[in-house]
């Protein structure tokens, strides 16, 4: 962890809400003056840090940026994801910045966040509207050791972790719509864009992208997507904090990466189908220029979605459009 | 085609195995002057290419270099497979090369070779020794549309094409050994690594790596490899011209292609199959850390092999290490 993540954490920690300058001088193994110049530079961040002479410092409130080091404070805990989280003012999308880090052999685990991507991007090359501080966008370089195909599993766990995090933080009741997409009220609130460099029987490495709508106002979701998506703002009536969000989020990812590493995918995917509006559902799926009905019925070991035809064939889907079928009469 | 390409284009193919500077003028749409100067440089390059005041330019024989734009005149019929051809004298890996254009938007059927690689590399990381103007290895860039799962389709295709090359060039009876290796009396002689970027439902790119020992003499063979690689030259006893396999390779391909993008798999796979020493054999197949024995039946629509296990279940394989199962008693 860098000074400003260990001050950070130091003063989430503090017992009586405060600690002092000679405390964390010990603690972190520099000075005093140190330690001060570090918290005026947090302060200039917006990081609202009151000094007292006798009770030292004390964090009375931090501003709605991301800040990569604040963020690892949030997560002591985490193994693998986020163990690099790196904050990126603008930038194109993400996924490219984490794909060069990726091709540069950065190990897995590395969050690159965005507070805008001018050319974010969902699934299939479509635009995913992510303006200035808004909500959050970022993406987790994974290197598992899995075959393309069960690539699915690391979709999964993303959505699963996507909606505990959405339901910790707001109390919402969001929905999985397989395979990327989390609903509240059958509108789209967030989504991932799995995308992965492979040999046949390998996967080199996985990059997860990851939107959530956090706090776009009704007025300042464009029109043409009225219809279809919301934020988490629209949805409680108030504004979430972003940084508190993104730590549940990379905490519950880093959970269900350790499982799918630990052979439990199972265990992730009965969470997953509980959540699901997909399952045991009528609908029509587009993979390309092929179309399938019929009944979703679960997840396969690999993450694919196994639907029962109406012809009785039980196929295994990989990705595509879902959408859930009209009722009859 | 470049001017280059189409000089030599029009050199092969001169009737009276001559063509005047006047008629290269007016085909090309460029003075004589700059046909003489081209044919000069020509000459540099080792392009024997003799004058006569009557006839005109002959080609009396062509060096064993690869250079693009000759490679692309013995193309003529090629649809998309070697449109453009980029030949560099030494690189790491020309599959990172391909790999930087296809990340630049460029076009499908890009063909990159290298006269030699520093690190050069087949499945899984494994090195792959690529001397010096001793074989041929070379990437094509390819923007299918497949699912990530139907990607084998285009190892397979490299594999007949490659096998299919061979044997008309040097007349020797080349085996595939799925998925991506091409055996001469059972020493493999050239190898497909196939490398893609996918979302989980669609292909952004793949990249074939084919590497062929051509003309690496048996003392110029690592002694590590002795037992288990060969080249032409060692099975032919002779040496082999490295550009007109390379065009029958990258004919191939290009046919090949095409059939995969007209929906004619079935067509290559029947080819592949009798061409493969795997299919009707008992194997032993790893995967990553998970191992499989069973009767290799035969390829599916998408290009894995389905294979009888010994509790008679039919498993599909994607990519793997394939032993044949050494005979008991």
């Amino acid at each position: 962890m860098s000074i400003d993540a260990q001050i950070l954490s130091a003063l989430r920690q503090a017992s009586r809400g405060a600690v002092s300058g000679a405390e964390l001088s010990q603690k972190l193994g520099i000075s005093r003056a140190a330690i001060w110049a570090r918290i005026e530079e947090l302060r200039q961040l917006g990081y609202d840090i009151e000094a007292s002479p006798h009770a030292g410092y004390r964090l009375v409130s931090v501003p709605d940026v991301l800040h990569g080091d604040d963020l690892q404070s949030l997560l002591p805990g985490n193994r693998i994801i986020g163990r690099d989280i790196r904050v990126f003012e603008e930038t194109g999308s993400t996924n490219d910045i984490v794909e060069k880090l990726a091709r540069d052999g950065v190990r897995e685990g590395v969050v690159v966040f965005a507070e805008s991507q001018t050319q974010g991007r969902g699934r299939l090359g479509r635009k995913w509207f992510s303006p200035p501080r808004k909500g959050l966008w970022f993406s987790v370089l994974l290197r598992p050791d899995l075959r393309p195909q069960a690539a699915t599993q690391l979709t999964v766990a993303a959505a699963t972790a996507l909606a505990r995090a959405i339901q910790q933080v707001t109390e919402l009741r969001p929905q999985i719509k397989w395979p990327n997409d989390i609903l509240i009220r059958g509108k789209k609130v967030a989504g991932v864009l799995t995308e992965l460099n492979a040999e046949l029987d390998h996967v080199k490495y996985l990059i997860l992208g990851i939107g959530v709508d956090v706090n776009i106002s009704a007025s300042e979701l464009p029109r043409d997507l009225h219809a279809t998506a919301t934020s988490l703002r629209i949805e409680t009536g108030h504004m979430v904090h972003r940084a508190e969000l993104a730590a549940a989020i990379l905490r519950g990812l880093d959970d269900d990466y350790t499982r799918i590493r630990e052979g439990k995918f199972a265990e992730l995917s009965d969470e997953w189908e509980k959540q699901c509006e997909t399952i045991g559902k009528r609908v029509v799926i587009r993979v390309g220029e092929r179309q399938m009905a019929g009944l979703v019925e679960s997840l396969d070991e690999d993450g694919a979605l196994l639907l029962r035809t109406e012809h009785g064939r039980l196929e295994r889907v990989i990705g595509g459009d879902v959408a859930l079928e009209k009722k009859a009469g």
